[in-house]
C-alpha cells in the first residue's frame, strides 16, 4: 500500500496545486489573516508505522476547531459519559457559532464540535482548575498521541482570538446563564481560546491522528469501544452543517479548523491530515477538503 | 462466522424477551395501533450468501420510513444527482415531520430521509407519471433487491394514512407553494403513502437491504460508489434527530420506520433487519435499537 | 371637520396620483394580477354621518385580509372568549403566512389577523354549519355594517384562490394536525377563500367600518368593550410583521388586505378606508398606506 | 375627574389587597429577591396638573425596564431617527432575554423595548462619552421630567445586576459580534445596568411620565410628533410577548419593569403608574397589571 499511497499523495498534491481558486483565508484576526495562501499539505500516518506526505507537511498552522477531537477524547476520559448530560451527540443543523439552537434547548449545546459544544468540553476539562493545568494536561496529550514534544500553543493567536472572539463570549455567558458553565465565562474562554491556537504541522497532526484508528501498534489513549464513538460523533457532526455533505463526499470521520486543517480517520488503517488555509463557503478548508475526497476515493477509503 | 452469529442472535432474541418494557406502538392509524406489542424479529443477510435469524422473522410488518431507503436509490437511479438541487444532505436537527426548516430554507428539504425530503423524493420518482406506474417500478426494485416477488402494498395502511395524513399534506403542500413539487400534492402523497405501506417479513428486509453492502455476489442495483453514498445519508439522517445517537451507540448506517422496524448496513459484510413494534421516545423501535446494538457490539460490527 | 376633511382627501389624492412608484400589484392569482395598477380611493365615514371621499372610491376590489376584522367581530359574537383558547392575540413577528410559529406553539396561532390564526377564526364561524349558512351570516354582518346590501363575494376570486392556496392549504392541514381546525380542512379553507374574496368599494368599506368607532348613532354589532379590544388587536397586529411600523408612523389601529385596501379607526371620529392596488414589500398597499399617513397626520388623527 | 379618580384610586388599592396572590417577586439579584411582596401603589399625574395616589405611593422601587422610555427618548433626542437604523419598532413575538431573533435578523433587534434593543439604545446615549456623563444626561432627562431632582441610581443593584448579568453579557457580545455595538460590551452594559438601577417612587414615575401625554402644561421635553411615536412604540412592545395582552386588557402604551413596576400613558389626559413587586408568569407585576386594567376601565381610559 505505501508506495501506491505515496503516489496517490504526490499526485493530488501536484493537481490541486494547478486550481485557480484556493479559496480565502480566515480574516476574523490578524494572524490567521496573513498565513499565505498557496500552500497544501497531506500527510497520512498508517497502521503499519509509516508516515507518507505531500508538499507543505513540515509547516505549522493554527489547528483551531480540530483541536475539539482531542478535548473531547480528554474531557470523556476525566469524566466519562457523565460530560453526556451536559452536552449532545446530535448534527445541529446550523452554523458552527449558533446561538439559536442553545435558546431552545436551555443551555444544552448539539454536540461537542460545534463551539458552545466545545467551551463546555473546555469548562469539563478545565473542572476547577487553574487554566494553566488544564491546558498542560491537554497538549500532553496531543504530545503523547503525536509522539512529539515539538507541539505548542502560540500565544500571540490566543491573544488574538480573545480580541476578537465576542460571538463565543456570546456564547459562553449564554451557557453560563443557563447554569452549564462551572467556571467564570471569562476563565474557560481564555482556556478554549488558548487549545484552539495550538499548531501543529500535517504530519504531527497526522500521527496525533494514530489514537484513533483502532488497529495494533497505535497509541492506546482510549478504550476501542471510546475511539469508535469518538469516530461517530467526528462523521455525524465534524464539519458543522457540512458535515453530511463531506460524510456523503469523503465518507470519512473528520474533523475541520478555520486555520485550514483536516484531520480524518480510516478506520483501521490509516489517520490522514491535510492542510490548506484558503476557506469554502462552509468555512472548511477548500482544497483540503478535495485534497481528502481525492485520496480517500483513490485509495478506495471510505467507512461505508 | 455463521455459528457465532446464530448464537448470537439467538441470545439477543432471548435476553430482549425478557425485557419489562416494550415501548409503545405508534397510535396515528388504527392499523399500526392494533399491531402486538410483543414481537420481536432479527434477521441477518450475509455477504457469504446466509440468512440467519431469530424470533418473529416471517412476521410482516408495515416498513414505513425504511421504504425511503428503496425509495432514494431509485429516484437518484432515474435522476441522478440532479436529485440534489431538490433535497440536501444535511441532518436536519429536527423532527420528522418538521416544517419549520422548510420555511427558513424556502422549500429545500435537509435530507430524504425526514418526511419533507422523502415526499419529494417520491415526487421525483412519480415524475409525471401515473402513481401506479411509479409504485410498479418501486416495488420491483424491492422485490428483486429481496430476492422475493412476494413483497405487498397494503391498501388499508396507505388508505389509513392518508385519512390521518394532515401534517404530511401540510408538508406536500408547503413545498408546492415552494415549487419543490413538480405533481399536485395530493398525487405525490397519495403515492408516498402507499410506499410506506409496503410491508415485508424481517427476513425479506435483510434480503432486500444486500445491495448496499458492497461485496460481490450481492445484488447490483446502484454502482458501489453511490451504494457508499446512500450508506453515509443513511448514518448521518436515518434516525431524524436521534441519527447521532443511533451512529454513537450502533456505528453502522441504519433506517428506522414507525412501524417497528429497521435496517442497518455493516459494509463488506451484512444487512442487518430488527423488527419490534414497540416504539422509543424518539419514534424509533425501542427493542429493535437495543437488538441492533446488541447485535453490532457482540459481532464488533461498527464502520468505525 | 367636514370641509377641512373634504381638502385633506382631495390634496392627498392629488399628490399621490403624481407618484412615480405605485408598487406591485399581488400576482399569485390571475384577478387580481390583472387589476389596473393606477387606482387610488379614500373614503371617510365620520361619526356625525358624512361620507366623505377622492379618488376611485365606487370601484368595487377585493378586500382580501381586511375581512378578517369581521370575521373576527362575528367569531367573537358568536363564540365568546372562548376563541381566544383557540388564537392568541400577540403579535407575531412573522410573515402573513408563516408556519413556524405555528410548530413551536403547537398550532394555536398567535393572532386572528395572520392568516393561521384567520382560517382559525373562519373554522369557529364555520361551527359544523354548511359553509354557505356561515357565508351567508357573514355577508349580513358586513352588508348591516356598512347599511347597504350591494356587496358581494366574487366565486371567480374564490375559485382562484383555491386553485393558488396550497400555502394555505398547509396551514390549515397542519392546523387539523394539531386538533385546532373542527371541520375538514378542505371545508374551512373553502369558506376562508371565500371570505376572503368579499368586494367592496372604498366608500362602502368605510361604511362597514363605522362599527368599530365608539361614537353614538353608528351601527351598534359590538359592544363598547368588544370594540375596544378589536382595535386593539389591529393596533398590534393588523399589518402582520409591519404592524410596529403603522403604529408608527399612521397611530391608528387598522387592518389591510393584498388587494390594496386598508381600514384604519380614528377612535370616536371616523371610519377610514383606501385603496391602491400596488402593494410594498411587506405586502401593504403602498401609496394607500402613504394616504393613510398624511390623511391621519394632516387631520391630526391618532391614538395616541 | 379629580374626585372620581381618587375614589377609584382607593376602591382599587382596597380591592386588590385582599388578593390572595401577589405573584412573586424577581429573584435573579438579592436585591429584587428581597424587597417584601405585599406592596402596592398607584399614582396618576393627570393634565390638568393634578396628583393622586394610593398605597405605597411614596416608596421607592427600582423601575428597571420602565428606564428604556426615558432611555429612548433621550436617545431619539441625540440621534434622531439615525436610531431606527439599528433597532427595529416591530413587536417581537419572543421573550424579553431572547437572542434567537438577534441572530436571524443578523443583530439588529426587533425593538429598543427587548433587552437587546435596549442595550443598542443605551449604546447610543453611550456614544463615546464616559459612562458617568451619559448616565448623567439620563438622570437629569428622567428628573426634569418629574420635576424633582430626588430620583438616584442604586449602585447596589446596579452592581448586582452585573454580577448576574450573564445573559445580557452575552447579548451585548452578540451585538457587538453583529458590529451592532459601538462601545466595549463591558462598558454600554455597565451603563446599561445603572440605567436599570434608577429608582423612583410611584409618584414621581407618575410625574415623570407626564412628558408623553401631550396636552398643554406637561414637561415638553420631545415633539409631539415624537411623543406620539413613542405611545406607539410602548403600545406595541411595551410588554415583551406580552404586549398584544396588555394592549386588549387595557387598551393603554405602557411599560413594564422586573421591579414591578408599569408606567402608561392616557393621551391628552393622564400618566399613570403602578408598582406592586410580585410578577407575573411574563414577568410583569401581577397586581400592578390588575391595577392598571381596573383604574382604565373604571375611568373609561382607552386609546380606543
Amino acid at each position: 500500500m505505501t508506495d501506491r499511497l505515496q503516489e496517490v499523495l504526490t499526485d493530488v498534491d501536484a493537481e490541486l496545486r494547478e486550481s485557480a481558486d484556493w479559496g480565502h483565508v480566515a480574516t476574523y484576526i490578524p494572524e490567521l489573516a496573513r498565513v499565505p495562501l498557496h500552500q497544501l499539505a497531506i500527510a497520512v500516518a498508517t497502521a503499519d508505522g509509516r508516515l507518507i506526505t505531500a508538499g507543505d507537511a513540515d509547516t505549522r498552522f493554527s489547528i483551531q476547531s480540530v483541536s475539539k477531537v482531542f478535548a473531547l477524547a480528554l474531557a470523556l476520559g476525566r469524566s466519562g459519559d457523565q460530560l453526556w448530560t451536559r452536552v449532545g451527540r446530535e448534527p445541529s443543523g446550523s452554523a458552527f457559532n449558533s446561538i439559536v439552537q442553545l435558546e431552545y434547548e436551555r443551555g444544552i449545546p448539539r454536540n461537542p464540535f460545534i463551539n458552545a459544544g466545545a467551551i463546555v468540553t473546555t469548562d469539563e476539562i478545565l473542572g476547577g482548575r487553574p487554566p494553566r493545568e488544564a491546558l498542560a494536561e491537554l497538549l500532553t496529550f496531543v504530545r503523547t498521541a503525536a509522539g512529539d514534544d515539538a507541539i505548542y500553543i502560540n500565544e500571540a493567536v490566543a491573544t488574538s482570538e480573545k480580541a476578537h472572539g465576542h460571538r463565543n463570549a456570546a456564547l459562553a455567558n449564554f451557557l453560563y446563564a443557563c447554569g452549564n458553565l462551572k467556571n467564570p465565562p471569562e476563565m474557560t474562554l481564555g482556556t478554549y481560546f488558548h487549545q484552539c491556537a495550538i499548531e501543529m504541522t500535517a504530519k504531527q497532526l497526522a500521527l496525533a491522528g494514530r489514537f484513533l484508528i483502532a488497529a495494533p501498534g497505535m497509541p492506546r489513549l482510549v478504550s476501542k469501544a471510546r475511539l469508535r464513538r469518538l469516530c461517530a460523533v467526528m462523521l455525524t457532526c465534524g464539519h458543522y452543517d457540512a458535515s453530511g455533505d463531506f460524510a456523503f463526499r469523503v465518507g470519512l470521520p473528520g474533523k475541520s479548523g478555520v486555520g485550514g486543517g483536516i484531520l480524518a480517520i480510516v478506520p483501521g488503517q490509516a489517520s490522514v491530515a491535510v492542510w490548506s488555509p484558503g476557506l469554502n463557503a462552509n468555512g472548511n478548508s477548500k482544497l483540503g477538503t478535495e485534497a481528502m475526497e481525492r485520496v480517500a476515493a483513490r485509495m478506495d477509503w471510505s467507512v461505508f
